[in-house]
């Protein structure tokens, strides 16, 4: 069994010795090298070998497709940031920045193709239902991404719509990578159930942790200034919670803020008052409360899991999702 | 055996079923709606399950990786008229223009991840090689495509690295389109590659038509007005054929015209003067010949074919790509 930063390396290693991006033309592929070379937790391979390996299994089974979504995901961050106009990721210029729009559409689409190379080397046996998970992910984050752009748009965005939207754009890829895992290992039905479940659980609690950080991390640490999300007008947890308990006059307000474009002049104001708004609703405490919830429920599907599973293992994966979730446990 | 009218028949029966665009939210099906029921020869599915019943199997076999390539194609079409500012297509207007950019972005993803769900239905057997096939093509058509965009900039492009850009762009979805239904069919191998280099060679020769159709189509029939690739100042056969012909004086004339932004001012005297310096190099006759000589070089790997294939089932395939090419057999 592997600890989490072995299988970290394990991944690094693998994306590093990708052959793909060698090829001609180099423009279309450089792209591609300069976003996977960015780093970021690795967090949805990990995941994939963690399942693997808690059947007992060599996770080198699952490496090529763990990786594989990995570059899919990072093919998404690609679209995603030439549709909502991001400059910056992970502290550095996003790619249709530091290139253009075609170059981040079209290495995206590379990507997509790459990502689809390395799932199909999975073990034959459990091709099929290997790739029945990983296309019914792909246009799960499609969708996500569809209703996140319609919300921009959208005057009312209820929390049920919310929840949905997150699942398909964050959680589906989270719990997608726990599924693929165990498919190759060729766990039992049940049991790749319950890590679906379990994933879907924790990618919904890390995006709410997410909204809530974006207003309550250590700025030090966040490696961007708080309160993105409310500069945007972005409808996150906080804002939909918020607007479902303030009454009618503070009501008015926050939705006033949040129809207005921030701008140098009005920016500190607004984040304030909007803040202000947020913490008289509860709605920052309400979110950690859902994130433990969440927490809570996901930890349930592990401890359905089969006999079957190794415990050293089991525990590795329960320390990482904790360790994502910023948690004691 | 079923003939070209039957197998597109069949196509059409089996896009028009598709569930998937049945989903929500709509605003991310909804284009792929649009772009698919624009019709269309659909010439690379037609063509995998004409291969598939050269070998005298069921063509049915072959019919959800067929209407993959068709649902891939159309995948690159939407991004293609992003990248290319294209505002026409099958005489209306692209998904870009009636709906926005990042509508085509992500329907288009959507797309593609159906795409590849299309192709894993596939025979358990042959899906490996299918797979390998279909990443294959995926990747080449994105080289193409930046290849394409490159030579925009590029001020010379040589006729090999334009006949490299369109073997990529255009080419290898029709061989892999063969290739992939060969593999279906479970073909032996040489009968595979000999396929892969008919279509490969008949994807060349259509690619080069669609140079010779822009200047000398019957307009009528053409769907759009002539001399678009010289008002675009695209390196077609014609033009590089060209400079590699033309003396110095009148080499200079031809690339000041196409170093010019085509304007309603210039647009009748330059495409009059491109017209002109194409002939006079003998650029459009060497196309037609160019055609011919890759016709004739396609049909040799047609009768290297072995013994098992259908001879009605061949002659049907004949027939087709002839009728692409508009030729008489």
């Amino acid at each position: 069994m592997k600890n989490h930063a072995q299988l970290r390396q394990e991944v690094e290693k693998a994306l590093q010795g990708l052959e793909v991006w060698q090829g001609e033309p180099q423009g279309l592929y450089q792209p591609a090298v300069y976003a996977l070379g960015q780093g970021g937790k690795r967090i949805r391979p990990v995941l994939a070998l963690m399942a693997c390996q808690l059947f007992g299994k060599d996770c080198a089974l699952a490496l090529m497709p763990a990786i594989g979504l990995e570059v899919f995901h990072n093919f998404t961050l690609l679209h995603d940031d030439v549709m909502d106009k991001a400059a910056i990721r992970h502290g550095l210029p996003t790619v249709h920045m530091k290139w253009n729009a075609n170059t981040a559409i079209l290495s995206g689409d590379a990507m997509f193709a790459a990502a689809v190379s390395l799932t199909a080397k999975t073990p034959p046996a459990s091709l099929p239902a290997v790739l029945d998970a990983f296309h019914r992910l792909a246009l799960g984050v499609c969708e996500g991404q569809q209703y996140d752009m319609n919300f921009e748009s959208q005057v009312q965005v209820s929390m049920a719509e919310y929840m949905e939207m997150i699942r398909l754009k964050t959680a589906v890829l989270i719990a997608g990578a726990l599924e693929i895992g165990a498919l190759v290992a060729r766990a039992p039905e049940t049991d790749v159930k319950h890590l679906y479940a379990y994933g879907n659980k924790i990618g919904l609690a890390f995006q709410l942790q997410d909204d809530w950080l974006d207003l309550y991390a250590d700025e030090a640490k966040f490696g961007k200034k708080l309160g993105g999300d409310i500069r945007e007008n972005k409808k996150t947890y906080l804002y939909i919670r918020a607007i479902e308990k303030l009454e009618t006059e503070d009501r008015k307000q926050l939705e006033h803020w949040f129809s207005v474009a921030t701008t140098p002049d009005n920016q500190e104001e607004k984040t304030v008052a909007v803040k202000t708004l947020f913490e008289k609703a509860d709605a920052p405490r309400d979110c950690k409360e859902a994130v433990s919830k969440l927490f809570a429920e996901a930890g349930k599907h592990l401890s359905a899991l089969s006999p079957l599973t190794d415990p050293a293992a089991l525990k590795e994966l329960q320390a990482f999702s904790a360790g994502l979730l910023g948690r004691e446990f």
